[in-house]
């Protein structure tokens, strides 16, 4: 497939939101994604630790590319977010997202957010597919 | 209660998070906050469609200053978001919780995301208080 | 409406499994019902707590005779579900259901299953209407 | 191990509910189990449908296996399950049950039930280790 035509990078290069937060894709393939992202100043708390949304955002970004690598556009209907333990200021997380279940046009994703070996969260969220 | 001591003004005055993303708190009370944030260019995809992390961010912030009405800190430990309707470039959104159950350490807070009479996301959020 | 002809009444006859679990419709309205069920000997572990299943099937069906009020039938589609106290052998517990959102051909509804004044869990289940 | 001493053993020979429902444990070690039921008379509904109770049930009894297969005792404190497609009279049902992540006194374990090849639900379930 050639990049203009790969569906993830369509939409990835479409979605300012995940540029202003700094997510950047690592790697993608059939139902699989793995991006990542580094805590900013504008991103924290006054702990120096990550607002929850940022977290989420990444697990969710890495999601979307997850479940629009098959062709067909799908959304996110539900996701759910455990948090694990705490990002901080500076740290580079990762996110990778892979297909659990597919069944008609739902899809069940498992996502995990980490800092090296430590994991920040469990991430699951619910996709549906779009009619063409 | 003068405004320096209440804890969500100020756990609001240092989340520099909430603040990059424009999130204003409206009111709250005991086990209860509205707050609200406006759908910038920063915070959308290719088609003008808010990222899903930013409409969870709104809901993040405003179960935080939910839970954290009552004294002692708490923190996210789980939530859980069902994105109803897309919210657009522009869309303000409105974001209201409140305590649906508090158990131990354990509070189960409720919050609905809106843009004047439509719903855009229904979001369950679990907290855990922290040791004084 | 005549209870021939009410759906909840119809559904209700023809299941099996909540009356050999001994649930009984208390009152049910439009997206609303309330049932009860009394924990028995066949429903326990050794140390005489509920099984959680059980806890679980109340809400469902309690669940089910909310989202199926309005007449076109509707079917679960996810739940989820908190537990905040045991219940005990001879319990007489009570779920009570009721819509939080629908949208499209989906519905939110919320569940709390007590015991008098004790919360023994939060339901949040997803309903989902079938095609007529 | 001796088997008299396996808490997993120990945990089902006292649980009145599982046994009733017929769930049987196939097989279990360190954070993982695998158990089976078969849906009866009494466990379905006038489309000689599964109720959504003993799916969960079999789910949760299985989790239960995985998360005291360490030692010190674990209750279940939060299930999630998504329905797939519907179980029938008669259908011998297996789920398998396995630790996805642990953290402090928590676990999050996945399940999967299934018939034969066909994947029936998705469940996640959050364990919380009581004090010893």
């Amino acid at each position: 497939m050639t990049q203009e035509k790969d569906p993830v990078m369509v939409m990835l290069a479409a979605d300012k939101a995940s540029r202003a937060m700094g997510i950047e894709l690592c790697a993608h393939g059939d139902g699989w994604a793995k991006a990542r992202m580094t805590i900013r100043e504008d991103m924290v708390n006054g702990h120096n630790i990550s607002h929850g949304g940022m977290v989420f955002s990444l697990a969710d970004t890495t999601f979307a590319c997850a479940c629009n690598s098959w062709g067909p556009p799908n959304v996110a209907a539900e996701c759910d977010i455990v948090f694990i333990a705490p990002a901080y200021l500076g740290d580079e997380l990762y996110a990778e997202a892979r297909l659990r279940r597919s069944y008609g046009r739902n899809g069940i994703y498992d996502a995990t957010v980490s800092r090296g070996a430590d994991v920040i969260a469990e991430f699951r969220g619910r996709s549906y597919q779009l009619r063409g």
